[in-house]
């Protein structure tokens, strides 16, 4: 078995084109039935405020894939220690046995996310952004910013998030590290009704994105709901989306923004709106129907990105020469 | 993090009474609700015949949660590869880090499984028992006769295999090395109708074990079954039944034999006689009520003894010096 470290997978993996064809194929799989997929596995870890997840995905044609971990512990950070970490099980697809650990801490879960955001805009926004919206100041906020700019050129951002001070300093260093103009909006509606293209990034459990502040020409990419209890656009927007685009439709209803709109009858009756990643990317005409139209990706993270990812880097990884266990320390990996 | 292999674990962990007992609070504590413990995950590769499960739990006070992943791939044996094999990651419960790996290749799990063979039969079997059946000729088969041995004193068992040469075999060796006698029966209901102890050990999917073969004074330990298709016990047996143990409700409704019971109407008219292991032990006037009784236990393996198991393991392995890099050539730990 190899085991390979966060710094060399970093080294080898990051948000570029040839990723982003790596995830979309992985989409495209899926709609196609290509893929085995169990639901997410989610553990409560209440005691301490924590939570795992465990995504798993076979695709047909792979030879390895993933049993994937990861965890977010909100107490972390008064202990200094990061809220969110993780790894991933390579499994050999032929004989069930394990051959390779990626102890990447999330930053491969981070990638395929971002670029699933990227996906959503190459298909859905529109085809020249004036200004891009973002809620939330984290660092998946600024990497969908960064997958971004591999589909389309934007110069100009606004951020919005519930700590004013965090907004201000993601802008100042966002906007060098990005070379675009950041500003920072007090309120969601101030970002909501100004952009062409909407990226959602948070945790909430209340839903900020209203119908009142949709404007035709609006794509909204949600990645930030993950859970049962997590929401970020209102189930009434439902109602004024052209199209709702979904990473997975039955994960979406039980984790993603279809969950509260589904519970609250709005799923049902915008039904015939509804449409996977992969069914776009598969078939172009589906993409984005014109200027004036409002559309919504919900992205709630699939096990066959992590499959994807995780192949990808793996091949990637062994032309590389490998880590010497020297350099690991070996038993304390961490 | 730690990685420990097979080899040390085995040096390590075996079937003792101090094991029995760990496994025990395990289900004690999965009775008292102490446990979180999400559905089996479960990923079918049939493009080459294998099957992968993913089981976790969390048990409040202990410091440490299992992810376990646990293959069957039954194209392996024509490469000479072993059947099954499995991994467990261990997390620690206050951060959501992974803080050690055990590379044990299933070995754990066998030991928890015929450790809760054997409290099955601790609390459910009759207090002398004179043969004990077993159904199956594979490895858990020896290990669930081994572990027997640390609750009841026995002396003669007889041992039905589909394959019959498989089942001579297992006599021949088995009896040396469990200093008993060890017969074969040609049909189950030879079985079946002369012990008053039986274990069935495989992974059929059509039931075996019938009514008509049923008689006072039996305790049958049917763990074979733990995946939707399987079945060991025919459904109309479950009239019969005095009490109906489970190691959970609800993973032996979709997975164990309590499965097809309720699929047939079977499990519901007799659900009144239906228990769990840890109230059980937790409450020693529920176990065997009488001689002339009929009982059944359904072990469809749960998280909570995974996560049970590798608490303790690690803390043997933990006093236990710690594999050094080169011995484990690193790169292709497996």
């Amino acid at each position: 078995m190899d085991i390979y470290q966060e710094a060399v997978i970093r080294q080898q993996i990051g948000l570029t084109e040839e990723a982003l064809l790596v995830i979309e194929d992985a989409f495209v799989k899926l709609a196609q039935n290509q893929v085995v997929m169990p639901p997410v596995m989610h553990i409560d870890i209440s005691d301490y405020q924590g939570e795992v997840d465990v995504k798993s995905a076979y695709i047909k044609g792979l030879d390895k894939f993933v049993i994937k971990q990861s965890s977010g512990f909100f107490n972390n950070p008064k202990k200094g220690l990061p809220s969110s970490g993780g790894l991933m099980i390579v499994i050999d697809a032929t004989t069930g046995f394990p051959c390779a650990l990626l102890l990447d801490n999330g930053y491969l879960t981070d990638i395929r996310t971002a670029l699933a955001g990227a996906i959503s805009a190459k298909y859905l926004a529109p085809k020249k952004i004036n200004k891009v919206g973002v809620i939330g100041a984290g660092n998946q906020a600024k990497l969908q910013l960064e997958a971004l700019k591999l589909v389309r050129d934007y110069n100009e951002v606004i951020v919005h998030a519930r700590d004013l001070q965090k907004a201000e300093a993601f802008a100042k260093t966002v906007s060098k590290q990005l070379d675009c103009k950041i500003s920072v909006a007090r309120l969601v509606s101030q970002v909501v009704t100004n952009v062409d293209t909407l990226i959602t990034t948070t945790p909430s459990s209340i839903p900020f994105v209203m119908i009142d502040d949709l404007h035709p020409g609006l794509h909204i990419t949600a990645m930030g709901s993950d859970a049962p209890y997590k929401n970020e656009v209102d189930a009434l927007a439902f109602d004024r989306f052209d199209q709702i685009v979904c990473d997975d439709i039955n994960q979406c209803l039980k984790l993603g923004e279809c969950h509260f709109a589904d519970k609250n009858g709005f799923y049902q009756k915008n039904e015939h709106k509804v449409t996977t990643l992969g069914k776009i990317i598969n078939t172009p005409k589906l993409a984005r129907q014109g200027d004036e139209v409002i559309t919504l990706c919900d992205l709630t993270g699939v096990g066959a990105q992590d499959t994807a990812i995780a192949n990808y880097a793996l091949k990637r990884l062994q032309k590389t020469s490998k880590v010497e266990a020297s350099e690991l320390g070996f038993s304390h990996l961490l």
